[in-house]
């Protein structure tokens, strides 16, 4: 049984939580949050403290809170030499106090309290100073995830660079869909299924395979046009930058 | 019955064909291509010709050929009045040659030639010039999708751009994200959960809603890390942009 105690409740960590709870290969110990949290049933018994003197013993300390607040919350534990870990993408592992072991525990998603993530296809990049604790680090992982996978802070920090591109500003990318049709009175559902495959599609294609579109075919006419349509300054700007790249990277080729 | 001729055989028409030959509403009863192909079963028995001048009689003649050629080519057709579409988003109605009754077939989705989509569920937009024609291109729709629609050219325009947005410029992030990877030695995979669940939650979320990351928060020491990792200078350039969109869009509501 490995015991394992929350520190800070936000997105990653209640999903995290929600996955652990499940297997009767750990049992959650306790809760610990700045903020009090009301649990709801099947929950209510787990202990919770909102007073960092109190937390208690355990194997393993997940700390799920802003990567600026890591460092010194990590400093404030009154206890020494126990695994303490964080699931910052970001952050490297040394940004932990060194007075206890340290180590990573980064689920690669997006979590929102609105939506139930299933944990098993989902990369648990793992770190530790040494090799007894990334064998339960990778226990634990594996408890949930059929992709733990171990990385070092450096390939990390690369690996949550290419997740901002791939998640935060296709994101956006999609709010700019929103707003275009919102402004022809279109629903932004027109363009879910386009999504999807476009999503999908590269689970067999490559993004270079999988490209289409005016600016791909230097498509000038259309390039134009749209450049036209777009009275927002700002998108326009976005939409010449993408051009020049997908032309400089696919000009040659045609 | 309907009849129906397809007039060039690119990806769209192509994929247009696989979906419609199955209904039995419908005759597939010629395909016109510049280029000879070679149909292999169970499609080796259509009527296939190079010569436009020996384009049958149809009630449906769909053209599938570049936005920039469609204007001259339909002007080039032998035959006059009878219902002639095209399938893009990017080009109005009225490029169609007047000589024939004009419309519009556009099929909102990306195509390849080597994934298969389902049509169930793919926004079918058209436009036609009298209330006749355009039932029967709701009637073909139907016979793919359930989600047929009539927008105009002016709307159709906007839709389209929107799109370039969704996936064009998604894919291009995604091939970022495969860029900064592969420095890395890490296999793609890595990210295509996250890829599948950004693309999923806007099917229950809003893209505001969705939103998250440091660009969002403004997590300056974040940005700056990730702005000195980032080597090549237009995907540099593209993390500004798109870091000063988002703190401009959330900025005032943190």
């Amino acid at each position: 049984m490995i015991k394992v105690i929350f520190l800070g409740f936000g997105n990653v960590n209640s999903s995290l939580f929600n996955a652990l709870y499940k297997t009767d290969k750990i049992t959650v110990k306790q809760i610990y949050s700045r903020n009090y949290i009301k649990f709801i049933s099947p929950f209510e018994h787990i202990p919770f403290t909102d007073d960092i003197s109190k937390i208690e013993d355990a194997d393993i300390y997940i700390i799920g809170i802003p990567d600026d607040a890591i460092s010194s919350f990590s400093e404030s534990l009154s206890f020494q030499n126990r695994l303490v870990v964080h699931t910052s993408g970001g952050a490297a592992m040394n940004v932990l106090s060194s007075k206890n072991r340290r180590g990573v525990f980064y689920p690669l998603q997006t979590f929102s309290k609105q939506r139930k993530v299933d944990f098993k296809n989902i990369p648990i990049c793992i770190e530790a100073e040494n090799s007894k604790d990334l064998e339960l680090l990778q226990n634990l992982g594996k408890l949930i995830s059929g992709n733990v996978v171990e990385i070092s802070s450096e390939k990390r920090a690369k690996l949550h660079l290419a997740a901002v591109f791939v998640n935060n500003f296709v994101n956006h990318l999609y709010e700019i869909g929103s707003d275009i049709l919102k402004g022809e009175n279109l629903p932004f559902e027109l363009l879910q299924p386009l999504i999807a495959e476009t999503a999908s599609k590269i689970e067999s294609l490559s993004p270079e395979e999988a490209q289409t579109g005016p600016a791909k075919r230097n498509d000038k006419k259309t390039i134009e046009k749209h450049l036209h349509l777009l009275a927002n300054s700002t998108h326009k700007k976005l939409y010449e930058l993408f051009t020049e790249q997908l032309n400089q990277k696919y000009g040659k080729e045609l």
